[in-house]
């Protein structure tokens, strides 16, 4: 069906939405933050109700037209990214906050409320949410991601947070998983399913979420090492000694110095570990004294701490940032964020192997990671239209998951598999390929969905008819 | 297939198992510890290997004989039950734990590895695993029935603690799902699958789980509440603290008599609260102080605390015997046991109306609760062949389920649903059931997995041939 097509029929569908084919739309679902080839939808539906999404899935799956579910679009493994054209299918327009419950710590969103949006209603409350990606995500692109961030260590990614769900399946079927009950055991964990699902399975509407109260007293140590070595040391003592860390971020000599240059932040020189302890007041002074001590004989050159929130909010920030501080490095150059995990036994050798790698294939990048939980990012500056230095990243990208893989890891922590990870999934799970295709089948039978993301060579199957 | 055939063939497949047609195995292995009905399996296959699990998998789909997996079977919905014969595959020889990683924290261990033996062998490395449902229960079944515990508030269920499963799927193939890194984002959620799938999906044979470094200290506040109002609102008010209490407990006055007789704990009549506390010492005692605050103000008439780890684990190996406590109420009479869970705005009515409905009903027996996770459990005598009191019980269920189901809740916080809410997930879940049969489908085409649980009519279509 063509895109002029295609857009009058769904703007005639649609309830309180609108569908755009204009130049600029079109440009901005076209892309994400990364490297990944930008490649434009036929049109752009805004959905503004659940209604208006069950519309859009039902005429798509009539017609054979892919789907893309778009929040912010900052996820970095291209899944917004439209590769068989089709409907982009926005869903900032569901940004209510039906209800935040402090009685019982949950709170019901849109699929299109931003992390920071609900952070700022839920400080009213003396709660947060402890799902924190760089970016301003929105809470389904993150579900739709399994996205997880600084606070995992301690509080578990997204799906450990999501309670119920609201979602659209292809056809345009509305079903509710889960529950408001802090856990459940109702058959299958469809919820589970759809998180993390990155699109593939369905749309996700509204989530009802778990939130947090703000501990009663939080402080920050920040350690600067000689090496990255033994910054890692330091966290992975932190974690066998039981302590359950709030916050455990390593960052690399060059981040450091990316982020000073970005950020004003005037960080000693060295690799730098930032932790954060959370509790009553009493129970933070001993684990600071406790991290103290671990620190110290780690080997940290210099120690500082931070028990003043807006500075506290200030370091947070600015660890926020590295992403565009890692551009800034290289202006004029696109950025590419691949994150692996690995067992906390490995995580040390991974950190060394990273590094050697980027320097042997002569590539500009810094390592940082959310060490409590062995998750290891490569931020690399590259010009992706330059075929042999994509070359020589593809080589340093499939080193790194290799490597990941064969000490226990896996191939990416957060990030997701999207457009960029699906030869690493396929080499982590290839006895599972099928049964993940089978699965999607089930829910999405025309290969409407997504098509082109987790798996090879699916986008064919999928192209407007 | 006639059951001396199935046993001879099988028999000489098996790699280091064995095959039993006796009396007492087929008995053993036709009930669970409920009063659900027992039924015979015609064989019960011993296995010892993963390779005998996956040739049993794979014979019986090809003789399309049902397989029902067993544990310790102590599930509570009648899951090991095989009501459509066939083979009960008993994975109590996979008792081998491959690995304690301290640094890491991580465990991996075979699926008949019980509980109480992981603990015995974690405590040695300072480790404990936070998942105790009352039984001695094997791991294999915890991570198929998604088990909790009294510590589920604070860590989750058994999904949040599975980090990776090996299982074998319907005719044989052995998957590897997850990987021993803290958390992954390697597509679709296969590991949070199958963990709750109750032995419909496949059989699972190795997990690698996250285990917890024992706090620095703990302690118990043990408190009486003239009514089990009383002791709602004070548990509602711990969690609403954002206090991340351990564990926090209720009984109400009919299950502290029923422990008071069996376990001689000596606790005063009334309703009571345990409630536990860990961190570091200081953390602790101030933790205590605000505990101790809220339960005062809530109406506590006595208060007792327990510092000393062997009264702390006497009193909660009290807690644990708390099914055969209420066993002992009426000799010879069967136990049923079930659970609901709702949102804590909603808990102080559900543990209310549960206490009249018992009493409306004419039925014996008494309410605990997770209350921090709003879990609410009905323990009851019955007389399995007394058809008239069993319509009362089916009656009781059914309002407690809809009960839970009109306030936001779920029919099952952590038994599952087998045999006996096959209805209830109906009520909970209509929109989804033949989404998840077509997941069942996906995994397992010719229905031989445990057919007759979590679905209605279907251990029809999985008959012996």
């Amino acid at each position: 069906m063509e895109a002029a097509r295609i857009a009058a029929e769904l703007g005639a569908l649609l309830e309180g939405g609108r569908v755009s084919t204009g130049e600029s739309d079109l440009t901005l679902h076209s892309e994400d933050l990364t490297f990944h080839r930008p490649h434009r939808p036929d049109v752009v539906a805004f959905a503004s109700t659940t209604e208006d999404v069950r519309r859009v899935l039902a005429f798509a799956d009539q017609h054979r037209i892919p789907v893309i579910p778009f929040g912010a679009g900052s996820s970095l493994e291209g899944h917004v990214i439209p590769v068989a054209g089709g409907i982009s299918l926005d869903l900032r327009g569901l940004d209510r906050i039906a209800a935040i419950r402090p009685a019982e710590l949950t709170v019901t969103a849109g699929a299109g409320v931003t992390r920071l949006a609900l952070e700022r209603r839920l400080g009213r409350h003396g709660l947060f949410f402890p799902v924190d990606p760089g970016a301003d995500a929105s809470l389904g692109g993150m579900a739709a991601t399994d996205a997880a961030g600084t606070m995992t260590a301690r509080y578990g990614k997204m799906r450990q947070q999501v309670l119920a769900l609201e979602a659209v399946l292809p056809g345009g079927q509305v079903i509710r998983t889960g529950s408001r009950a802090a856990k459940t055991s109702a058959g299958y964990d469809t919820t589970g399913l759809l998180v993390g699902s990155e699109g593939t399975l369905g749309v996700i509407t509204e989530l009802t979420l778990r939130v947090r109260g703000i501990p009663e007293a939080q402080a920050v140590v920040r350690a600067t090492f000689p090496d990255v070595a033994a910054a890692c040391r330091a966290s992975c003592q932190i974690v066998a000694a039981g302590l359950e860390a709030l916050r455990v971020e390593l960052l690399d000599e060059w981040e450091v110095a990316a982020l000073n240059a970005y950020a004003e932040t005037g960080f000693p020189p060295g690799a730098l570990l930032f932790v954060e302890v959370a509790g009553s007041a009493a129970g933070v002074e001993d684990e600071l004294a406790e991290v103290t001590a671990i620190v110290g004989e780690a080997g940290a050159t210099t120690m500082a701490y931070e028990r003043d929130p807006t500075r506290r909010a200030q370091l947070w920030r600015a660890r926020h940032e590295i992403f565009f501080a890692e551009k800034a490095m290289a202006p004029g150059k696109s950025s590419l964020s691949t994150d692996v995990c690995v067992p906390l036994e490995e995580l040390e050798g991974v950190l060394a192997g990273s590094r050697a790698a980027i320097e042997g294939l002569g590539l500009t990048g810094g390592i940082s990671a959310h060490a409590a939980d062995g998750n290891v990012h490569v931020g690399l500056l590259v010009d992706p239209d330059d075929a042999e230095e994509m070359g020589r990243v593809a080589r340093l990208t499939t080193e790194l998951v290799d490597h990941a893989l064969a000490h226990g890891g896996t191939c990416s922590g957060e990030h997701g598999i999207g457009l960029g990870k699906i030869g690493a999934l396929e080499r982590e799970h290839g006895d599972q390929i099928e049964l993940m295709r089978s699965i999607k089948a089930t829910f999405d039978p025309h290969g409407v969905m997504n098509p082109g993301k987790i798996f090879s060579e699916e986008a064919a199957d999928a192209r407007p008819a």
